[in-house]
C-alpha cells in the first residue's frame, strides 16, 4: 500500500489544475474526468513517450488510429455483445443496483459461485435481505447511427481500442508489405459503462488506452510473451521513471481472464487505494483473427514463405490505460517533506514528463529593469525548450513552493547581480539547492 | 474547384495506408474512418503542430483535455439539445430520409423558407412527389450513463469540443492566475449524427476537432476577431505549407451563423469536390458564459483590476477538424505529373508533416555487403530523425515511385561506391535530382 493519501492527491491535482470534474460546474457525472492544463501537459507527454518506444523507433510496429465507434458486428464477433459483462444485482425494496462480485468480495464473476455467496447478503443501501439472485449486464455504451433508432440502427461506443487493430490487420499488412512478427499500435479513447465508478480517475467510464497487437507465429508465443511483459516494466521505471518498489507482478488466475486470453500478466502499481492492475501482457492466441475472419468471411490467415506454412497468427497485447499511468506517475512522484524547516509538496517528476521544465521569474516583481531582463531571459528559455513558465506571481518563495508542488524541476530566477554578470540562479527542485549560471550556459545545455 | 479528383485521393488512402474504412471487412460503417499507420502519422504531426503554435509556443494559451460524455445539463445550456438541428424530409411512399437543405440546394437551415422551396419536389429516392414537410431533427448522439435506461441517465457524445472548455473556464482562470485575454485549447473527439455522410472523410459522423477559445474584454472583439482570422491562414501556408491559391475566406450570411455567433469567417479549401469550409473563426460574444452561468447559477463574471469593470468575457472562436486538415494537405500536396519520360504520383508534403523523412534502401536487396552498410545508415538515420523508413522491396526505380506517393522527400540510397568512400546517394523527390552526400554530412546535419 502506498503512503500517499488518494484525497491529497485529488486535491492537488484540482488546486492546480491537473484534473477537473467533467462538467463540474452541474454538479459533475460519475466517471468522466477533464484534464487541466497541467494534466493534459503531462498525458500528452505520456503518450508521446509511449508512441515513441512502441512506433517511431520500432521497425515492425506500425500506428492506427480508429474510430470509436465501428459497425456493431464487430463486437459479436469479438464476444463483446454477448461476454462483457458485470454480474450485478437489483434491491427489490428500495431498487438500488451493485456489483455482484464487488458486493460479494471477490474476484470471480461465476455466476452461481455469487449466487451462493451472495445468498444471505442484505442491500448495502437499505439494509434489507431483498437482493435479487446476479445476472450479468453488458458494459458497452450504446448509441444510435443515423436518424432512425431502432434495432437496426444499434452502435456501440468501443469497449477496447483492440478491435479495430484486428479489423485493420489485413490491411496494415498489404500496405506495409509486413512479415511476421509485426505489431499495430494505437492510442485512443474506450468507454465502460461501470456501475461503479470510483477512485478517482482509476475506474472510469470513459478512459483513453494505449494498445499494442503484436501477431506472430503461435510456436513463438512464450518467448514474445516474456519479451512484451519486460518490455512494459522497463518502459515504466526507465522511460518514466516510476520506483521499482511500488511494481509488481500479478498473474491472472483463470476466472481472472478475459474470455480471449490464454495467459495474462498485469504490472500491479501501489495506489493510494492498493495494489492494482496498471498494465496488461496478455496472450489472446488466435481467438481475434479466427472469429473475425469466422464472422467477416475474410481470410485472415498467414502465409510463412520460409517454412510453406499457412497459420493463423498468435496475438501477444500489450495493454494499459493513459489514466491510470498518469495517476501512477503523481502518485510516485508525490512526496510530503519538509525541507529548510519548512513542509513542502513536491512532485518528483522525470523532466521529460513535468509540464514545464523550467519556471522563470524576476527576483522583484515591481523593478522594471529585473522584469525586462527576466523577460529576455524567459523568450530565450522558451525558444530553446518550449515548456517554460513565466512566474512572477507572489514572494520567491512562495513560487518555489507553487513550482515543486507542480514538478518543475528548475526556478532560473534573474536578480541584480544578473544586470551585471549576465548569470542567474538556478534553483533544483528535489535538493533544494541553488547555484548561479550563466544565461549563455543555461541556452545553450 | 481542384484539379485533383477525390477519387484518386480516396484510392491512394486505401492503398497506402493512409486512410481505411471502419470495420471495412464488415462492409464498413457510414461516416466512420480509420486512419492506417501513414494517415495516424501525418494527423499525430498535424495535431502536434498546432498544439506547438496555439499552446506550447503562448504565454497565455492553456490546454484542456475534457471528456466526450458530459453532463447533459451542459448541452441543455449551450443550446444544442434545442438548436442542433438539421431539417429533414420523409418520403411518404418509400420511407426514405432526407436533408431538407441539400435537397433545396440551399445553406439555410430555415423551415418557411424550405417548405417554399420543397412543395413541388419529388423524392430522389422513388421519384413520387410523397414528401412531408421538413421537420428538424437533433444531431447530438445519445447514449445513457450506467445500468439503467430511462430520460434521467441520457447523455450525449459531444457535439463539438468547445462545452468542455466554457465548463472549465474558471477553473483555469483560477488554477493558472490567468488574466484577460487568455484562452484554452482543445484537440479530440466530436460526434454528429450526420444524415448523409459524403465526401469521405470530409463530412462524417466521428470527427476530431481542434478548437481555441479566447476570452476577451467585449470592446477588444473586433481586433482580436482580426488577429485570429490571420492566425488560421498564417498557420495553413507557413506551418503546413498549403498553397493560398486553394484558400479563400467565406463569411457566413446571418442564416448560415450558428445560433450562438455574432460574425463568423471560414477559410475555405479548394477541395476535389468543391470549395469548402476547413477553418473557422467565429465571435461567439457572451453567448456561452452567460448561457452556462444562468443553467449552472455559478459566477462565470471578470473583474478588470485596471479598470475596476466587471463583465462576462466575450469568446472568439478559432476551430478546425483534423480530419478536414488532413484532407486538405493531400489534395494541396497530390500531383500526377510526368518525370524523365515516366508517369509518377508524388505527395509534396513538407518535410514536418510526411509520414518518413528519410527512405533508406540497398541499391541491389542480395548483396550483403550493401544490406548489412545500409541497416548501419538506416540505423543511425533513424536514431537521429525518428521517422525513417526502410526500404529494400523490388528494384530502385519501384522505390522511388513508393516512397513518392506516400511522400518521403528523400531516398538514401548505399551502392558499391558508398563501401569504397562513405557516401551515398540522396534522391530528391521533388526534383528527381540525385546527389552524393558523405554519412557523416546526412547524419549530423
Amino acid at each position: 500500500m502506498s503512503e500517499v493519501k488518494l484525497e491529497d492527491i485529488v486535491s492537488l491535482c484540482k488546486r492546480r489544475g491537473f484534473v477537473f470534474q467533467a462538467s463540474e460546474i452541474y454538479g459533475g457525472l460519475a466517471g468522466f474526468w477533464d484534464y487541466g492544463p497541467l494534466g493534459v501537459e503531462i498525458i500528452n507527454k505520456i503518450k508521446a513517450t509511449w508512441w515513441s518506444a512502441m512506433v517511431t523507433e520500432s521497425d515492425n510496429i506500425f500506428g492506427v488510429d480508429g474510430a470509436i465507434i465501428q459497425n456493431p458486428k464487430l463486437w459479436e464477433a469479438s464476444g463483446h455483445v454477448a461476454g462483457f459483462t458485470d454480474p450485478l444485482v437489483d434491491c427489490k425494496n428500495c431498487g438500488a443496483r451493485h456489483r455482484a462480485d464487488h458486493l460479494a468480495g471477490t474476484d470471480s464473476t461465476n455466476l452461481e459461485e455469487l449466487t451462493e455467496l451472495l445468498k444471505d447478503k442484505a442491500c448495502p443501501t437499505c439494509g434489507k435481505k431483498t437482493l435479487t439472485e446476479p445476472r450479468t449486464y453488458n458494459m458497452m455504451m450504446k448509441t444510435w447511427v443515423g436518424p432512425i433508432e431502432d434495432d437496426s440502427t444499434v452502435a456501440y461506443l468501443r469497449p477496447e481500442t483492440a478491435g479495430s487493430i484486428f479489423t485493420n490487420y489485413e490491411n496494415v499488412r498489404e500496405t506495409m508489405r509486413a512479415k511476421l512478427p509485426f505489431g499495430i499500435a494505437q492510442i485512443g479513447k474506450a468507454f465502460r459503462n461501470e456501475i461503479s465508478a470510483r477512485d478517482f480517475i482509476f475506474r472510469v467510464r470513459e478512459l483513453e488506452q494505449m494498445e499494442m497487437q503484436y501477431f506472430i507465429n503461435p510456436k513463438d508465443s512464450e518467448k514474445v510473451y516474456e519479451d512484451w511483459r519486460a518490455f512494459a516494466w522497463t518502459f515504466l521505471v526507465d522511460r518514466l521513471g516510476i520506483s521499482e518498489k511500488n511494481l509488481q507482478w500479478h498473474e491472472h488466475a483463470e476466472n481472472e481472464r478475459a474470455h480471449y486470453a490464454a495467459a495474462a500478466h498485469d504490472i500491479y502499481f501501489n495506489f493510494p487505494f492498493g495494489s492494482k492492475e496498471l498494465w496488461g501482457t496478455h496472450n489472446r492466441t488466435d481467438f481475434d483473427l479466427t472469429s473475425h475472419s469466422k464472422a467477416s468471411k475474410k481470410e485472415l490467415s498467414y502465409f510463412e514463405e520460409s517454412t510453406k506454412e499457412r497459420f493463423t497468427p498468435y496475438v501477444i497485447e500489450s495493454s494499459v490505460g493513459v489514466g491510470r499511468m498518469f495517476l501512477a506517475v503523481l502518485a510516485d512522484a508525490y512526496f510530503e517533506e519538509e525541507k529548510d524547516g519548512e513542509k513542502r509538496i513536491v512532485l518528483k517528476l522525470s523532466s521529460e514528463l513535468a509540464p514545464y521544465r523550467f519556471a522563470v521569474s524576476p527576483l522583484l516583481k515591481n523593478k522594471p529593469e529585473l522584469a525586462e531582463k527576466a523577460r529576455e531571459v524567459y523568450a530565450a528559455c522558451k525558444k530553446k525548450y518550449g515548456n517554460v513558465m513565466w512566474d512572477d506571481n507572489g514572494n520567491i518563495g512562495k513560487r518555489y513552493r507553487r513550482q515543486d508542488e507542480i514538478g518543475t524541476p528548475k526556478c532560473v530566477v534573474i536578480d541584480f547581480q544578473t544586470l551585471e554578470d549576465n548569470t542567474v540562479t538556478v534553483r533544483d527542485r528535489d535538493t533544494t539547492e541553488q547555484v548561479r549560471v550563466s544565461i549563455d550556459d543555461l541556452i545553450s545545455k
